[in-house]
This record gives structure tokens, C-alpha cells and sequence, in this order.
């Protein structure tokens, strides 16, 4: 290919060490359930094992899979493991990690319509498509004034609404002169800390962050919620954005949409919907509940890349106004200007003006690749397969007097504990954790140590629960 | 593998797709040079060939591998072609590729060290490899109290530095009462939209952000930064930021860090600098006049996946004190609460608290693939070769009387012009890019429609740049 000197891999090594990759990943498929789940190294143990400085010389391809065996593996905690229930899943699959490849090999930046147009329309287009398929509202979709993005995160998702809202709240002048009155965010005291964090990002601080009470299902209070608003009302201070929750990290609760989002519109709020992990239920129909009240939105997202099959990083994010978040957005430097360009008002989009960053690369593809390979049939089933699942392992929970459970799961996450208090718990998880048979995470309710049993990884089976079970029983 | 219903890939089935797949991007590279470099498609055309509807069952693979040939491909302007000149490069390479594939086989999530230490401890290890390769201030090590992450992009780093600045200037209230004074930033005129993007995101606001005039070679002048930093503070307002650019993306000047840092210092400024394309020239020794004065600077970034050969997305952001950055973004939930994490203490790091999302990938695999593969030697190799195309180029335009440079090329950025004034340089442009020859993009020095010339795309030679300036000498 090439008649100078090169250190470049060529066409036809890429072909050979490409194979070799492939292999070693089915391997890996095949093989995750010989590893401990979670990783057994101490820390600073990766390094040690790692030359002080970098090669003067490069090495042959063969080196770099060695070491990726050697020294890399025994530091994975192994996300992609059936018998991985913590923290939510990020769980993956054969088509999303060919698309994530052809996007690789492609490089190309999806930043401006012109700089790849296929990257912008097949963006636009998968996420009118799910719209239909969770059944979302239609005015998400992109031929209304609404439209979808995929973020990198629903962190960064959580980031542009709640900027967006801030711009609306103050007719746009945010932007310009900085924040200069108190605006005020509303989340459930169970809402996810990427709310915190944004408030802080974006200027208002987080004293102008108001947690709202939550049920006995810790689903966020809307009686409360809408006293809050009332007395920042009369205090002279702006209510700006509610972000809700569909599905909280906690503990899965269903913040009450349809009261939320009445409020919201009474009081003038911008309201985002953060269903991360459990907007993914959507595609089963008896899901749906969870997303009752939803047209009320400005903003919704959730994560392909939690639940559906789709590897990291993948948020779908939809607005209803896609000009103010645009607006909000929007910079536009000379050596970015392109005629055939849309900010909003002609028939394509430029992405770059939706999101934090300006370079992007080519998400869609995984996502398409995902929905084509699977269909609808092939997810829903899958989806229900997880709930159940779940479902069963809480029927095990209850059945066995010495445990319960700290809420009725709505869905693919079991909250439950001992009942002999925190320290039974803490050596309950500590155990199974260092046994590497499993991988499970706690959090705090009602000031208790509870244990977090998701189900959401691809390849989870009923065995894989059922063992899973028999090892915390084990550990009593 | 699997007793029961299942839509999932199996693993023989990856192997043979992923075969496909990698063949596929194998002949990409060999046949890139016949496909026109911009995408000729008109706006919708690529969606208007879509399905209105997601499949209700799943497809065969190769109906996917059909429509990326026939739907997806005329939609692609190719920024891996050798003949693509536009923007900034954002070039690949075979072991970068399948350093991703790799990551998203792996499938792993690196927001704690816990999630997987492997993942944190090669991203630290690799950016203090970094720091020894561009010879960086030795207190962005890890082993001191800086450090270096990766974010997605230049813009999020310059985000992160301007929010830690943020908090610095006020003693971390910021984060707590929301910006209730007036904070400034300063840039150029001619840095990235980012910064001004940032101003907004974090609450300044764009009246408070100063854009500083520049000299004769577009680079900030250190008198007028003075200047506006003295008046500033006269009026009773707070300078807390300067972004100093090393490498503009309008014409590539380098603003003269050692007399900004000098002011920065004398002031208390945070200074930060943007190296996003041209920090790789710091590879090789003799280009290292770029970042004199650097030692001054409290944060820096340069992207990996514009000039060396890391697919998108990879910035490498490092900082002096890394427990600023960490108080400003930290945020601790129970459900993310670990024993083994360091948040700074200890001797490894939480990397969530380094950057806007929470979620991460194992970027670090193809950054670590890249430099193995191709050693010091064989980067500084290439990069020599992008610069001395570069300067060739230069020199013919230079020796052609019909043209002008607009300013000498420091590295691999032409910025020229045919003196015919602004109608026959857009002529020129919308010729060459129509042609599908080559790609090249424009923007306004002075006032002056010129055209941008970057050259620093893996595989361009002597014979694409010879190419392209005989076609833009045919256009007239």
C-alpha cells in the first residue's frame, strides 16, 4: 500500500490482528463465567506490573494481547458477567459491539451535518423510531418541534436540561450576563447525584437545590414538591426545572409523573424525566405505567447503554423544544458555518449544538445494528425475561423469614436485607463480593443497609439467580 | 451455550460477523481513495431510505452489512481518506481500532476504581507516560499533586478547568451559593468556541468572558490580557480563568504561554491551556518551542484523536492540583460509597470526580495500543512527516504569485488564500470539495475568506498533497 517508510498497521495485519480480537472476545464470552466477578487486586496492583516508560520501539501486536491477558484481565471487574447484579447493568451485545467497531473503523465526526451526513439522519431517525417503540409522546419526535440526541450519559443529559431550563426561565439572558437571581432545581431526595452535580455545573448551587420528600415507596411526594415551589415563589426566588425519576438508583421507584407534570405547568417549571435504566421496560407494554404522565415533559431520557443491549455510552435524549435547547447551546465560530447546516429550523440537524462537546462520533450505528438484530420481539422478550427473573429472586427473599425486602420491586431490582441489621448485611455483601461468584451493590433506605439485587445483564439466566441465592444463603 | 429462547449473538456468530465486519473496514481502508472525500448527498436523502417503522423481528446480519454499503456509505464524508484537509484531522489507526473494539468487548465501566481498577490504573499510568513523552511539567504526574484523565473532548476539559477555576476564586462557594459576582474569563479572539461555551454552561455568562485582541500572527497579546485583567479588577470584578490556546483552530497560532502564565501568576489566574490538535507536535523535540512557559499553567489538554492515531473520543486532560478539580466535581451518593476508591487521598483515584459524566469507558486500551504500536519513534516519524507535507505545501503556494499564505505555518495547518478576494476563494473551495478529490474548509482572518489546509489525516502522503494543490490550481 504504501511505497515510504511506515510505521502504520497494514490493511492486512489489520486483518489478522483484527481476527484475533474477535476471537479472543467470543472467547471471552464464553469464558466470563470462570472469573470472579469482581475484580480481587489491590490497588496500585495494575501499575506495579507496568513499565516505568513508555516503548521507544514498537512492539508487535502479540505483545499487547499477552499483556491484555497478564496483566489487564485479573483488574476487570467483570460487567458483562451473567452473574453481574450491582450497581444498574451496562449490558452489551454481539451487534452493538460490531456497530461500536464500524463506527471505529469509519472515524468519522458527526459534529455538523455536513461532516457526515449519515451520522446526523440515522441519529434522527433511530430515536423517531423509539419514540414509537417506547411509546414516548409524539412531540419528542423530529417532525414536530421536538427531536432526540444520543448524550454520552444521562449525567450530561440531566446537564442540557436543566441549562435549558434556566435559559427559559430567565427569557435567555443566563447565557449572557451569568446567573444573577436565585433559581431554583426539585428532585426527589432519591434522585440520582448527577442532579447535584449539574445544579453546581451550571451556576445555580446547590443551596438552590431543593430534595423533595419521597413515599413509603420513595417515590417523590407531589404535595411536597408543590409546597416547595410555592414557598421559593414567595420568597422571590425562580422554581426553574423538576428533574423526576422513572426508576431511581436506590431503590427502582416511580416518581408520579402525571401529578409532577401537572404542577409543573401550573407553576410554569421545566420538567425533565431521568428513566436511565427503567425507561428500557417501556418496550413491553405492560411496562408502560412507569411513563404515565409523560407528554406533561420537556425532556426525557434514558440509557440503551444500561439496559438494552447497547454498550457504552449511549443516553437517548428527546426535548420537546428543540429551539431552546439549541438556543441554549448554540455557538457558531466561522470555521463552523456550512450552508447546508440546520439549527433547528431547516430539514437536518446539527448535533453539536445539542449536547457539551462538539466532536462526536458515530452512535447511531450500534443502536440501529441493536434494534435490527434483535427486533422488537427479540428485546421485549428479553426485557420480560429480566423482570421475572427479579420477580422470583423477591419471591426467594420473602419466602425466607430471616430476610425481607425493603420495597415491592417494580421491576428488575430487588431491594432487600437481613433482618439482623447492618452488620449482617455488610458481611453478607462482603462475602459473596470476595467469593467472585457474583457481584452485588447496597445502598441506604430508611437509614438501613439494604442489599441491591439488579437483573439486567445479557446473558443472565434463571441459574445464574438461582446460584446467586444459594451463595448468600451460604454465607448465614 | 444457552438452554433456553434466546435473540442474543452467540459466540460462534460473533466470530463469523465479526470476521465480516473486520474485513470489511480492511477493505475500507484499501478502497477509501475512491470514494469522493465530502458526501455528495442532499439534506433528508440518507432518511428518506430508512424504514418509517423499527422491525418488529430481528434481521439477518448481512441485511445490516447490505444497507451500511448501499444507505449508510453515500453519507459519509471520509475523515479517515488521505485527501481530507478540512477542520482538524481526527485520524485512526489499526491498533487504536481494535484498542476500542477490545474496550467495548470488555464492556466494563470505569467511574471507580472498584468498577474495574484495571481501567483507572492504565488510564494514570499511560497519561504519566504521556507527560515523560510531550515533556510536559513533571507536576501533572500522578506521583505529584496533579494528575491526568481522559475526557471526551477539548471542550469538556476546558469546561472542567473553567468550573475548578470557578471554585478556586471563591473559595469552593460557588458550588454552594451559585455565582452571585461577577467572575471573568479570558481568552483570545481567537480561541475555540468552547470557551465560550463553557462561560455559559458554568454561569458567567458571555458579557463575561473578554476576548483578547491578538498580534500580527493571531496569538494573544500578553499586554492587553494585562490590561483588561487590571480594569477588571478595578471595577471590583473577579478574573478567575484564561485559556491560552497552543495551536488556534482558525490558523493554528500559538499564544505565548510563558508571558500569559507571568500574568496569571501575578494575578492569581487559573490558567489553562488548550493544545487539542497541535500538543502532539510535542512529540518530537525540535516542535517543543510550542509549550514553553507551560510550567506556568495550572491545567492543560491536548486530543490524542485529532493527530495521533486514537480514534475519537480521546482528550487528555491534566491538572496541578488534582484535590481542586475533585472538590469541584465530587458529588458521593451511598450507592456509589467504596472502601477501595481514592477520592485524591489515596493511591488510586474515583474517576467519576474528574469529569461532567458519571459513567465511563476504558478509553485508555487504544491510547496504550497506539503509543506500544508504534513506539516514540515511529509517532515522532509521522508526525515529522505531516509538518514537513505541511511546509512543502506552503512553499508552493508561496511560489505561486496568484496566492498568499496568510500567516507562516507553524506546524501542519496551512491558512492561504488567492488574492483575488473572497468570491474567487469561495469559488475555489466549493469547486474542490464538489470534485470529491480532496476536502479542505475555510475561515476568516482579518476578514479575508482563507482557506485551511490541515494536514495530519494517518495516511497522507507526498502524493495526496501534490494532488490536492494541482486540483485547486485547475480550479481557476
Amino acid at each position: 500500500m504504501n511505497d515510504e517508510t511506515t510505521y502504520h498497521m497494514t490493511p492486512d495485519q489489520f486483518r489478522r490482528h483484527g481476527r484475533a480480537v474477535v476471537d479472543w472476545i467470543a472467547r471471552y464470552m464464553q469464558q466470563i463465567e470462570q472469573y470472579p466477578v469482581l475484580s480481587q487486586v489491590k490497588p496500585g496492583e495494575i501499575r506495579r506490573r507496568l513499565p516505568a516508560s513508555p516503548p521507544v520501539k514498537g512492539e508487535p501486536f502479540e505483545a499487547m494481547m499477552r499483556d491484555l491477558d497478564e496483566i489487564i484481565l485479573p483488574g476487570i471487574t467483570h460487567w458483562q458477567s451473567p452473574s453481574f447484579f450491582g450497581f444498574f447493568p451496562a449490558n452489551a451485545s454481539g451487534p452493538s459491539i460490531l456497530g461500536e467497531l464500524l463506527s471505529a473503523g469509519l472515524g468519522i465526526q458527526g459534529m455538523l451535518w455536513a461532516t457526515s451526513p449519515a451520522c446526523t439522519e440515522l441519529e434522527t431517525h433511530v430515536l423517531d423510531w423509539l419514540v414509537d417503540m417506547l411509546e414516548l409522546p409524539q412531540h419528542f419526535k423530529s417532525t414536530t418541534a421536538g427531536g432526540g440526541v444520543i448524550q454520552d450519559t444521562a449525567s450530561s443529559a440531566t446537564l442540557c436540561a436543566l441549562l435549558t431550563a434556566r435559559e427559559r426561565a430567565t427569557d435567555f439572558t443566563s447565557n449572557q450576563r451569568g446567573v444573577d437571581r436565585p433559581l431554583i432545581a426539585y428532585a426527589s431526595n432519591q434522585a440520582h447525584s448527577s442532579v447535584e452535580k449539574s445544579v453546581k455545573i451550571a451556576g445555580l448551587g446547590r443551596e438552590n437545590l431543593r430534595l423533595i420528600e419521597v413515599d413509603e415507596q420513595y417515590a417523590m411526594r407531589p404535595d411536597a414538591l408543590e409546597a416547595a415551589i410555592k414557598e421559593d415563589k414567595a420568597a422571590g426566588r425562580i422554581p426553574c426545572f423538576v428533574c423526576a425519576t422513572v426508576g431511581t438508583t436506590s431503590s427502582n421507584a416511580i416518581d408520579p409523573l402525571r401529578r409532577i407534570g401537572e404542577i409543573c405547568q401550573r407553576h410554569g417549571v421545566w420538567l425533565h424525566v431521568d428513566a436511565a435504566m427503567s425507561g428500557t421496560a417501556a418496550l413491553c407494554p405492560e411496562f408502560r405505567f412507569i411513563h404515565d404522565g409523560l407528554q406533561l415533559a420537556d425532556s426525557y431520557c434514558f440509557n440503551p447503554h444500561k439496559w438494552m443491549f447497547t454498550n457504552f455510552d449511549c443516553d437517548c435524549f428527546w426535548v420537546a423544544d428543540r429551539a431552546a435547547l439549541i438556543n441554549t447551546l448554540s455557538v457558531q465560530p466561522e470555521y463552523l458555518k456550512n450552508p447546508a447546516g440546520g439549527s433547528g429550523g431547516g430539514e437536518v440537524f446539527d448535533y453539536r449544538d445539542w449536547h457539551i462537546p462538539l466532536g462526536r462520533r458515530f452512535r447511531a450505528l450500534k443502536l440501529w445494528f441493536v434494534i435490527r438484530h434483535y427486533g422488537i420481539v427479540g428485546l421485549q422478550h428479553h426485557i420480560r425475561e429480566h423482570v421475572k427473573l427479579a420477580q422470583e429472586f423477591a419471591s426467594w427473599v420473602q419466602a425466607d423469614e430471616r430476610f425481607e425486602l425493603a420495597v415491592k420491586p417494580p421491576l428488575n431490582l430487588v431491594c432487600f436485607r437481613h433482618r439482623g441489621g447492618d452488620e449482617i448485611n455488610q458481611k453478607i455483601m462482603d462475602r459473596v463480593n470476595r467469593s467472585g461468584k457474583l457481584f452485588l451493590t447496597h445502598t441506604r433506605l430508611d437509614d438501613m443497609l439494604t442489599l441491591r439485587f439488579c437483573v439486567g445483564q445479557t446473558h443472565t439466566q434463571r441459574r445464574h439467580v438461582e446460584q446467586a441465592w444459594a451463595c448468600i444463603q451460604a454465607t448465614l
